[in-house]
């Protein structure tokens, strides 16, 4: 990188805040995208570690002017290449704006700077008695700013929905180097255009968030754990609808192949409580009231046997509870070193089934394994294709292009979760038309008239 | 307006459709938006009532080759005046788009073409058992579009949130002719920049609407009434907030002030069951089961006591249910007589009670009453400046002045339900920086290069 740059760089943020030796910018310049499908790194960036929004501010106009790459760096944990480096790029690590601002109890709020984790959020609630930040991706190293950003989901969407649904309010610097606010700790706004939403999920490329107003919620008092099995997919699909129907909204459904769950149980040598059926839903339950816990189970068993269950199990120790969650959080470790691409298509609840019986044709038609599991109450499923050594099979091309024309025959999203990044930008062309994306890429060029935001990215 | 404008029109939706004479386009061309603060207006219009999107299609693209202003019209029910014609207008009445499309109860959506009304919609639900659409504005001859496009409110945001909360997919016509798709029937969908919530709250000026997607409750099988007497508002906004954060969500929870509820019952011959205190709050419960109802109201009523409350009523009776809706839903139109402008900011509920105490503090120093009621749920105010007969009072600049000075200084919105339209632009200014406001515009300048739809509205 060049010395101009960096020393540019230095007077803004102050010698000590720039990484500029190869060595230890190179862990900077990527993420945990399967290396499968990772677009090519590029390590000739610098790494430049502001403090505060006006910080970024003065490194946007000097690299606006020179028009130079800029990408946000929050914790890495983007699956979808977003925040990889593929050209020389001034790479602003949120790693220090890292503070909890403000836990405002009667407007159930937290103010966050962009680099708090996940993890850090989920420490300052622990100590506290009654409110807690739902969201819960996989990553706790993830950060605010990329949780926004990238519009992160996880397993607790049933109830609570994704990102979107907790961001109040927003700070962000432009690419052209002004500081704008979007939104408010309202629950009604109707000002303005709304720039807020428009932020959220637009993967680093219309600004650099840094400050996120984010909801909390009240902490249900008793939690539980509730694994039903099936014989096959449809049964499961069936159950869950039936039950939101019935206004029972669990914190978070899963749905595992039995395949999938039992390799992670013997992966770290535990059993998993039920071996008849192929499929399981594995139900995360919490009320405020013990009485209701119970109730729910019941009610939720009772909507499963009517749609054909064949066993459930109640985890009710919480050794029982941990057991579970520690096998489901190890499928996706279990498989990783196979896993070629990890896709994450979300499907209308109407159409699941169609789509789960499609991606098992495909499985057949090449003999590739396609695992699937995933968030289906959310419908965001997670068909990850495998191999031996997670290089790419030889049919690779034909096993993508079959599961996305799926998914949009399906009427579903390419991406639920991990965002287009620098790994689906192609597949868009199947779920808009030409107009649609060229009025995206007008409103990128409103905000970045220069492009130089994650250039690459999104679009 | 122009003859050949109006044969052009008559071509592509037939002459049955197109109204041109001016004694029936001029009810037409305005909205419900207070006499003493409606823009002026023209009724040098012509109204088009196409059927299809492909014929709005045709009036856009001729709109915009010849510059034309043109405005959606759906129930014309804005206080705003999104909805008034303020220069020659085409039109476009959205009447006869008028299907209720699918209602997929797996997915829990119903889909709509932007005509349907809000009393179809809830016709339409009446007869289902176990379903329905929950938002609910005051107005039912309000249409989907226009919901859509307001971004509407009304009592149940509460539990359910506003139309935002609720769009799942749009198809909009762009100004430029192209029909354009955002969103789908999913929970979590992260392609692209999300256009669906861009269009959400534009008030008309991105593209007109031609279907909406909206998602579905369950319906809860009881509900009951709860009326709580306080000595002031603090205790009220306390017993409000302490509710929140104990996990209980009402379905609605309305704050009036004793005057304008009794003057309100008084109106039309009923009696309010409470003569205590100054300021009522109000709960509309509904439960899945007839214990929960019960416990609810005792909860409740538990913290309203804790909060100073004075006297608590619970309407057991579906009679007595109905009465107290019946004076709430009274309110607004026993005062309208006196209406000079209908504020309706939204303010975080932390700074609610010093918004409030503002609010009289503003009202003492200029001796013009203004009522207080509103959605205290969700920190959206009615502030109606009255006098005698809806005029203008000398002072009326100052007072508005100061209400949305206040309003910034609370960190809240200008307007929570209504809208900016063509009543609020100014005062926009005082919400966003000349930066912010640019993006919007040039966003707008993005969707809308010869400002054909809807101008001088919303910015």
């Amino acid at each position: 990188m060049n010395d101009i740059i960096i020393k540019k760089m230095q007077e803004i943020v102050g010698a000590d805040y720039v990484v500029s030796h190869l060595d230890k910018v190179a862990s900077y310049c990527e993420d945990e995208t399967e290396k499968a499908v990772k677009p090519k790194v590029c390590t000739d960036c610098i790494v430049v570690k502001p403090s505060t929004a006006e910080e970024i501010s003065e490194i946007m106009k000097y690299a606006n002017e020179n028009k130079l790459p800029v990408m946000a760096r929050g914790g890495g944990t983007s699956l979808s290449g977003a925040a990889v480096a593929i050209m020389p790029t001034i790479i602003v690590s949120m790693e220090r704006m890292n503070r909890i601002i403000e836990v405002d109890e009667t407007s159930m709020t937290v103010e966050c700077e962009a680099g708090v984790t996940l993890l850090q959020i989920g420490e300052h609630f622990s100590k506290h008695d009654t409110l807690y930040f739902p969201i819960h991706p996989g990553d706790e190293g993830a950060q605010v700013g990329g949780l926004v950003v990238m519009n992160a989901g996880g397993v607790r969407a049933v109830r609570y929905g994704v990102m979107r649904d907790q961001v109040k309010a927003l700070e962000v610097v432009l690419p052209t180097g002004e500081i704008i606010h979007a939104g408010g700790k309202l629950i009604k706004n109707n000002a303005g255009l709304d720039i807020k939403d428009l932020i959220i999920g637009s993967e680093g490329i219309l600004g650099i968030v840094t400050k996120a107003t984010l909801s909390i919620k009240p902490k249900d008092k008793y939690t539980g754990s509730l694994l039903v099995s099936f014989e096959n997919e449809e049964d499961a699909v069936k159950a869950v609808t039936e039950m939101f129907k019935a206004g029972i909204r669990p914190l978070a459904v899963e749905y595992m192949e039995k395949t999938a769950i039992l390799r992670a149980a013997k992966d770290i040598g535990m059993t998993w409580p039920s071996d008849v059926g192929n499929v399981d839903l594995y139900f995360i339950v919490s009320e405020r009231k013990e009485d209701d816990l119970y109730e729910m189970y019941e009610t939720i068993v009772g909507i499963c046997d009517e749609n054909n269950a064949l066993d459930s199990f109640v985890a009710e120790s919480s050794k029982e509870q941990r057991t579970l969650l520690e096998i489901r959080s190890h499928v996706y470790p279990s498989m990783h070193k196979m896993v070629v691409d990890a896709i994450d298509a979300a499907i209308p609840m109407k159409n699941l089934s169609r789509y789960m019986e499609g991606i098992k044709n495909i499985n057949n038609k090449y003999g590739v394994e396609i695992s699937t599991i995933g968030h289906i109450g959310d419908g965001n499923l997670h068909n990850s294709i495998l191999t031996e050594d997670a290089s790419k099979p030889e049919c690779y091309d034909q096993i993508s292009d079959e599961i996305f024309k799926l998914v949009i025959q399906c009427q579903g999203s390419i991406t639920g979760e991990h965002g287009v990044g620098k790994v689906r930008n192609e597949k868009l062309k199947m779920q808009f038309t030409e107009k649609e994306l060229q009025i995206m890429k007008a409103i990128k060029n409103v905000f970045d008239p220069n492009n130089i935001l994650n250039p690459g990215t999104a679009l």
